[in-house]
């Protein structure tokens, strides 16, 4: 099963809001839909993002509208991952040709990340066995697996490969507030390819690597700067932090597609804030007492000095030595 | 209004866990009940469980059934705290003089730490006041106001302070999972104290800090070991982590009750696992997949060499340069 596909002229994709209570398909054969989709996250996650992007475009060239306009709106439907706005340009680079082409190039967008998705696993394994120890066990934040790409996945996808391969001590996955991409999507995923694993409160993972009970964090990216800098689901700096401390190994696993060397720090990054609601859907101080307000950065920048390795679908770029994107 | 407090033979709280939607009160005339009422956390704080453990005793005393067994339950219903078991042990030392001495310990207890809550406020907020800058941007963890203590409170109380002589320039409340007394305690409390304020997800503070957001990190302690140590809610060290590196001051406010020379350093701490239902009680991964599972430590521990200063109602100890406690 794919997380996003074209499947007779129009884009499916699993609704990720769902889950891990209901897996449903949503069915969108408009631009409007599919932007609305991406806004409120039934599809996420930067190579799914870069994906759903290009499959816009061809929805929109299809459809032949104002396709200058489709475009501009599923360019920008997010910030922060860069994949979208790359996914779009290239799709749209083809609508001279016609439809068949933005839809055939879109296309090729998917199969070259199922592909990534595919060497990131096995380089990440590796990189994983060889610095973390024996049976390591891991850390994730966020959700990195299938269903923030299209099969596989990028940090997720390499700690499945360790577990196919009977190299895995266990996983640690960081609840990820606060839409719980950890708590309700990587254990659900974890869950159906039978690997054990305990969720954590973001706050404890710095402190469970302090207590000796982490031999390394993996994780994703949305994007990774020309400096190294990577940004990626707010909490992943506190990670990094904690990592550091502890003299564990920090890294970040995330297809080509997510390197940007046109930005050159993480500071040039516009950090998406999505609203005091998702913060506050519960549990807050409402009413009588005046209203609560929240900050609500998506993302955070993890500074390059704090990452030893990024794994892409090409290489390891080990920037504890040196080595720059 | 006190959070906790011996009326008419029985002790009366605030139930904590209905907060901010009801504000009620919970009368309990038995041991048994009290000890619930900690376990679930109806009163929690370390200052206000050493008023829960002394005012038990009394109820023990006069209820005259196996008070020893009942000393026992009380003093070990919560081990990281070490304010519960200090109370219990200060009225405890009382029985052979009858049950109204044992009381009237239990109302010192309750009326010392009322005192010390007014002189850490002062000394907190003067302290704050210098490290901090003109009108600092302060965030602060979990629920250190009146609901932590009896009125008053530790560093909220010196938020407050702050507020009221006009020199606060904003407070992040961070929520602090799994159990929110974040969102919903410290966001009641400055509601009603008209304190304008913005929640955070507890993984957002560290990356607030980069980005220049906060002048400062104040907040509570469980126990503070005899080398400086800090034991407190679980996401305080990721906190103190974030401050260091953004090199804004990370400041400790607790009452003296909560200085612990018996104990070495937070290694010797045990740290109390609440258990994986209240990190998984929405948003895991259920049922047919397998069960999940969640590690839940209910604090932390920050080393010493992390803490710009703790301050208690008799002192100012600038761990930064070289004191201790």
């Amino acid at each position: 099963m794919h997380t996003i596909d074209w499947v007779d002229g129009a884009v499916e994709l699993i609704d990720q809001t769902a889950l891990p209570g209901r897996l449903t398909v949503l069915r969108l054969d408009t631009v409007e839909d599919l932007v609305a989709a991406i806004q409120r996250l039934a599809v996420r996650g930067a190579p799914a993002l870069g994906v759903a992007g290009a499959l816009g475009v061809a929805l929109a060239a299809y459809r032949a509208g104002d396709v200058a306009a489709d475009v501009r709106r599923l360019e920008t439907a997010r910030p922060t991952a860069v994949n979208l706005a790359r996914g779009v340009r290239r799709a749209a680079a083809k609508l001279p040709q016609g439809a068949d082409a933005v839809l055939a190039e879109a296309l090729a967008v998917r199969d070259e990340e199922i592909a990534a998705s595919a060497a990131m696993a096995t380089l990440g394994a590796d990189l994983l066995a060889e610095l973390c120890g024996q049976r390591p066990r891991l850390l994730t934040h966020c959700n990195t697996g299938a269903l923030a790409a299209v099969v596989g996945g990028t940090a997720l996808g390499a700690i499945l490969e360790l577990h196919r391969r009977d190299a895995l001590g266990g996983v640690l996955a960081s609840e990820t507030r606060p839409l719980l991409q950890g708590a309700r999507l990587t254990a659900w995923e974890l869950g159906r390819a039978g690997v054990p694993y305990r969720v954590a409160v973001d706050g404890a993972g710095p402190f469970l690597m302090a207590r000796g009970e982490v031999d390394g964090v993996v994780l994703g990216a949305d994007r990774i700067c020309a400096n190294g800098d990577v940004v990626n689901k707010i909490g992943t700096y506190a990670h990094a932090l904690g990592a550091r401390r502890a003299g564990i190994p920090f890294v970040v696993v995330a297809p080509e597609s997510t390197v940007d060397p046109e930005t050159a720090s993480g500071a040039q990054v516009e950090i998406e804030d999505r609203g005091a609601a998702e913060v506050l859907s519960y549990g807050h101080s409402a009413g009588e007492d005046g209203p609560a307000d929240a900050v609500n950065p998506a993302f955070d920048v993890t500074p390059y000095e704090l990452v030893t390795a990024i794994v892409t679908e090409r290489r390891v770029i080990r920037l504890d030595r040196g080595e720059r994107v």
